[in-house]
């Protein structure tokens, strides 16, 4: 074979002997001790530092995000490592596969819905909107649109997203509010969903460390096995 | 079958129509706004709020596991990301895979190894030591010790960590003082292994962003596939 | 909260102390001597034993997806186990989270044009046709369709997936065979990128194997971090 | 940098326009309708084809391994597709995840034992051994045992196993005779976890494609998120 090979290049490290410098700053010397890991989120997906501002709303919608109790997520994340105590790594990616199209994708959907300027007129269904416990406000949407008009980024795109709610007459969830507060921080749409992924494999370790220490994995196994194979058994 | 349910249990989160309480905290009130992403990883591993020294340490230490460049588990989650680019969540997820017993999984033997007390003379390789670039020091360790001392946490761990490296002759490398500093946080060994693993996450979402915009998977992956099987092909 | 369970159920599998029935069929008795491994992958698909034809049909388009060569899946597989070798079934699951819409999902792009009868007029792309490599003609659509005639399953979806290929002027690859056979067999095109998951697991052991004797991913990983962080290196 | 690349290859596969050779078997010609899906394992796994007993043997107990009801496994996998729908290979995956030491791992154990003769005598817990509800014979063995006796394979490590029961005074389980059975075939036990992880892999399409007709995972996620939390909610 005759194929000329193509160069390949990041721009995300370098290191040699005495240094270590990620996007551009001296790892050791401008980054450890001066970001905090919201911060270093944030350097990860715009490629700059942030500012105070914008480092408070930042980790605020990041943390949002963190914990959500016994998840879909959670569970298969507790399953793993009830197969595979020895792989704790494997169990927080198990839980993150869920983060699909119908939860934690929401925010991404919100957020091109907003960028995009989307006609909502002609969609089903709007992303970031309704929630089944958290009505008729959702306290987080509250709190993170607060912190937005403190820091200064309450603009058009949460504006827009509270005049979509107030048109569908349904609650703006926490994913609307954070896909609206990804778009005033000038994040992509398509790295939205990152920011969920994040965070989650976060809460994960969480629910990993507490299955270790008080499990519920087996049982939900053993209870969930007996019934749903119960019609076949044979009736004695 | 008679089997009696036994219950299920978990101490993380719960919710209300109008609260949402995560490990016993208001999370819009009292953790929104006011605890940064670093420090909600400590609430979840933890379980209480970092105070500022804390926070400071911690953070610096789960900073430092983010971003390595061009790693395993970088390549993983690019060449996942090449063929279902619809699912950036599988690609972080298969990029976490690799965080086992050979790369982020020697913060863990460390911590282990500190707080068990365990001797070192019977261990044919002691976990945390040697680097091959960053020799006669790694400066990460430099700096995360240098915090450790700012903040008050530099103790018997670290001491005995420079200890070890010292008899050794070698150099202490980043997980060596980052498994140490965890002791020195009180982190159960059985968990530091998942704050490598929720660092990296943030890292390779980096990764993703940037392969979407700057590939370099799919070279990679030609440039391996024809030089691998050459020695197969009938020659012309 | 007063929510009351809803019933939950499967039809796959039930035992009792004496008895394991899988589908309906006795594992011990009716299943393990009787069928192989792909007949068995056709009961759990469709729900009944092939008869020999559909049995040897269905292996052919199963066994077809088994081995690719140094893909992007199965460097992906091998840097996992890289650097978690304790762990090869995540390294197995890494190689499969890149199935999808790029590589292994055209399978069921395939099978779901031609059992939806789609307008090809419209489409941009068409799944199932051109090949980098295998030009004139992908000596495996050969072979399958061959195979097909044999076994009596060459039917109208051959015929049109044929007759796409000579419009579009373009050769009908592996995997619009494989897309118009499964229809042929009355398999749903939600259930076909099933088959090229369930038999690319059985490659990327293969992959596995090879890596523990004979390794490649640390020398790629080298190669890559080497070349990808060069520009950003100071010049000495 | 003055890294010397040293050269990677595979011997699994190669390709030109007209050929596609895998283990050094032409694809088209000598696999496609010659091997079924277990042969084709048989042939990732050894290296060469199987004689007709042997591929009745191992089919046997890949098929074994498929399928095992609502397991903690398919119940990863099933939560996980609940979340992303678009991405089946990752439930797949998910569900994968957790075959390690816990559950799959025990063939490997087992065959590990019996080929490197290890002392039973000193060990807690002895791989292959014992069953909650298959007893006082666990109806699989007993089958495997047999087809392992009709093509000429029941040796040495079968009878080992046999005994081993017999000692403990416990039921010879289903892995405890695939295991036994992979020794048999001259299966290196590292390679006997994936024998598992394959044919899993098969039975986890079977769950997803199930879920998706006829869900549980809603139900049970509701369950389990409504009971974990329930102590913690206040009383009205």
């Amino acid at each position: 074979m005759t194929r000329k090979p193509k160069p390949i290049k990041s721009e995300l490290a370098w290191s040699t002997p005495d240094r270590i410098v990620v996007r551009g700053k001296d790892l050791p010397n401008e980054i450890l001790g001066h970001l905090n890991l919201g911060d270093m989120a944030f350097l990860v997906i715009l490629g700059r530092v942030p500012n105070e501002k914008e480092s408070k709303l930042f980790n605020a919608i990041a943390v949002t995000l963190v914990e959500h109790g016994v998840t879909p997520s959670a569970i298969a994340a507790r399953m793993t490592y009830l197969g595979a105590p020895e792989s704790p790594q494997a169990a927080v990616a198990a839980g993150l596969l869920g983060l699909g199209s119908v939860f934690v994708g929401s925010t991404e959907g919100v957020a091109r819905m907003l960028s995009e300027n989307q006609d909502i007129e002609k969609m089903k269904r709007v992303p970031g909107l309704g929630h089944p416990i958290h009505k008729p406000v959702d306290p987080r949407t509250k709190r993170l649109f607060e912190i937005a008009r403190e820091t200064g980024f309450y603009g058009k795109y949460c504006k827009r997203m509270e005049e979509i709610g107030k048109e569908r007459n349904l609650v703006v969830n926490a994913t609307g509010a954070i896909g609206a507060i990804a778009c005033e921080l000038g994040i992509d749409w398509r790295a939205v969903r990152g920011i969920g992924v994040m965070a989650r494999a976060i809460g994960l370790v969480g629910h990993i460390l507490e299955e270790s220490k008080s499990p519920m994995a087996l049982e939900l196994w053993e209870r969930a096995e007996d019934e749903a194979s119960a019609h076949l058994r044979p009736k004695k």
